[in-house]
């Protein structure tokens, strides 16, 4: 994609630098795909399945919900739909707070918007003022995500309400890519009866470990959707993906059990750093950010050189020094904390 | 997609309605989806292989090349490179020769661009005055299928440059989706280098039987591709598409037999045509486009009763009573044929 999307090459070692899950998806989607013929290989695919085993799983209407190749798709077709007819003399506008996963500016830019980022405040607290005040009769889409990424800090629900209030005419888009691992869905929210222009974004790469399937959906008012559904093709998701999902969403046991481990590997990120005398944050997400001060991208060179591949964010604003370290599965925690303790 | 898009339900029985390979792909794809794991699904997909194998099969270089979600996915990118900054007050144009593929209107329409119609000539004939009539200041994409969907004809080479050369400031996407069967493809043609606004489109649904796993290219200038990358999210082909592809592009012995089936099956529909002396076009394509005066619809419906299922293009400009019938399998072929016989 435009302005600066980075896709990271793929490393072997320990993959701590995506927020995948290492542990790899359910054996019941491995399963599924294995009982894929030559013939279903052959003919376009059919939604049914996928679209009702989600529908049940988030428990919302089918028609309130759209499947995506990825939520990276949902994010294109929800630029496409809010900068559509925007003029390069008068560019319709995407307010970004940053830091924030790279495709929202990537997609505005790409659809013909103009980004108009607000920073996160000092502590990376969510700027509610700021992102207020950018608003305008131009504001087509306000991107946010909760929990953040790369902080992992939740947004308050009120923050999210008065912003979808004061935006009505504008797509007020919630990543909850990260939400299965803490802080609070708008899902089914009550509040957003009377905000249709309020969608949310999920993903299944992340707690059900599905990032190489890519399949994510878009839920909201069923006429957004509908506005969505208009410009994605509609055999988007491939027949793997389709079939890989209704088998993703029945292994419940696996899923709770990731979320476990995530939990259980962030206690024990906080207390190393906290050993250390680091600065990191409490996420909501299944990922910790820290900071090392004079030394970040130093320490991520270092343990890239021992196999353990953390994301360096240093780039980002407000984030001088920072690493982000995917807390998956408590043994891959350990095996990153003991390389980290050579390092340090 | 808006505009007119129509998913086909997906139907039981022999599926000679939708052009797709009712072979199957490969037994190679099969195996090699068997080979992926739990950590391949969980983890962003690489593609060198994909990429490589693809440019090798094509004889073109890997930047001349983007893989997409389908060929569908190609030419939403297209679309959106071409109408970018298209205004609602004074829109930008893309000429359709029509009857086309349902995607080039409703990708131009979903990307803020206005369709030009340009209708082919009665016995089908590609109108290469009227399209250089329709080109002007504001057309920003010219959308040609080579050979043409529904009525499997070619356009005369000489045509797409006359075209190309006209429309300077245009993008000329010319759709091969189905040129493995017949006519002839731009690819690697020493014209087009002087041309670096025309871009290919080629599609692995049909001859390699690849329309479950939704897998497409895009060919032409490096800079021309560097620009439709810009629009395509970075891991839109899924970790199953990106194994297909290489397994797929390795059997040249399934897609040869397949290729020889379709033409095989072409030659038992022309005959069978004759001789019940209806109208019907020789195809360059896997499908056959014949007219039954007064009663395609009803025909199509019959033969669905008897599990065969055809498309009606009735509704297509020109194609009144027309049934597009899919020519693959020379079993399959006949199995329709001998349900035909019944019907007429």
């Amino acid at each position: 994609m435009s302005y600066e999307y980075e896709r990271v090459a793929p490393a072997a070692g320990l993959r701590l630098h995506l927020n995948e899950n290492t542990a790899g998806c359910s054996p019941a989607v491995v399963a599924a795909l294995r009982r894929l013929t030559a013939q279903d290989l052959a003919i376009y695919p059919d939604y049914d399945d996928a679209v009702a085993s989600c529908a049940a799983r988030l428990r919302v209407d089918a028609d309130a919900l759209v499947l995506t190749n990825g939520l990276d798709e949902g994010i294109l077709a929800a630029a496409m739909v809010a900068f559509r007819g925007s003029a390069p003399t008068a560019p319709l506008e995407g307010t970004v707070v940053v830091p924030a996963f790279d495709m929202y500016a990537a997609c505005t830019d790409a659809a013909g918007g103009k980004v108009v980022e607000v920073p996160l405040g000092p502590a990376f607290e969510f700027p509610v003022d700021a992102v207020l005040s950018s608003l305008n009769a131009r504001t087509r889409i306000v991107w946010l995500t909760n929990p953040n990424n790369p902080t992992g800090q939740s947004i308050p629900r009120d923050a999210i309400l008065r912003i979808a209030r004061a935006a009505p005419r504008a797509v007020v888009f919630v990543d909850e890519a990260y939400v299965d691992f803490g802080g609070e869905s708008l899902v089914n929210d009550a509040a957003l009866s009377g905000l249709p222009h309020v969608v949310i974004g999920r993903t299944f790469a992340k707690a059900y470990g599905l990032a190489g399937i890519r399949a994510g959906a878009v839920i909201g008012h069923r006429d957004t959707i509908a506005k969505l559904r208009r410009v994605i093709p509609p055999y988007s998701i491939n027949v793997c993906a389709a079939a890989a999902l209704p088998a993703a969403f029945a292994d419940t046991a696996h899923y709770d059990w990731y979320v476990r481990q995530v939990a259980e590997s962030k206690g024990l990120l906080y207390r190393s750093f906290e050993a250390h005398g680091l600065e990191y944050w409490r996420s909501d997400a299944n990922f910790v950010l820290a900071r090392f001060p004079g030394r970040g991208g130093a320490i991520a060179s270092a343990l890239a050189g021992r196999g353990v591949h953390v994301r360096d964010r240093s780039r980002d604003p407000g984030c001088a020094d920072c690493l982000r370290i995917t807390a998956g599965v408590v043994d891959h925690t350990r095996r990153l904390l003991a390389a980290l303790e050579e390092v340090l």
